[in-house]
């Protein structure tokens, strides 16, 4: 249940990570660790909406034949936001700047997700 | 109205890209260019799918403080899928390998998306 040791990791990690989190797929966040400072993007208002998308995107893997879906980035103008399914109850999410570094966050992303899911 | 050498532009120029598409948020592609071979993936029907949800993201990014979506990914299994919007009518679409190269992808569409505006 060690969650926020591996989120702080995922944040300290990448270049302009704003915010990393273990939601379920409801939309509530399990645990969130947060770069102070940038509350007023109001992350989790986002994240309700996205893990709302998710969870559609699961129930279409079914009826599609493109496989089970691993990873969603959603990129607009103020945050780009990468997610990773961990389980299928359970996803983690990273917030980024744009000009973060995008491929470094979906490289640390992926190495973490079995970290988190050994701690579910 | 010649979206076609576009297409066709964009899916030479990156490894592993099945297909490439400009698409109405109905759903309705309006010009697709597809590596032969790979129409076992039903690519269209996965697009008619994330049409809908880039639709909702679209209205949810005015609530949301996160300002306006420019570029969607969705990676499964089978296909990563790349969505850059052009207008607030119409998207390109790139399909590719889960090994393609994903950097490239994601930059070519960058480039064209400008292009096909212009031919709208």
């Amino acid at each position: 249940m060690a969650f926020l040791p591996h989120l702080q990791e995922v944040v300290n990690n990448v270049d302009g990570a704003l915010a990393c989190s273990v939601m379920g797929f409801d939309g509530i966040a399990v645990e969130t660790h947060q770069v102070s400072g940038d509350d007023d993007l109001e992350l989790q208002t986002a994240w309700v909406e996205y893990a709302n998308l998710l969870q559609q995107l699961k129930n279409a893997a079914d009826m599609l034949k493109t496989g089970a879906v691993s990873e969603v980035s959603i990129n607009s103008e103020r945050v780009i936001t990468l997610m990773r399914l961990i389980t299928p109850e359970y996803f983690l999410v990273l917030a980024m700047k744009p000009e973060g570094n995008y491929g470094k966050g979906r490289y640390v992303l992926r190495l973490a997700a079995p970290r988190v899911k050994a701690e579910l």
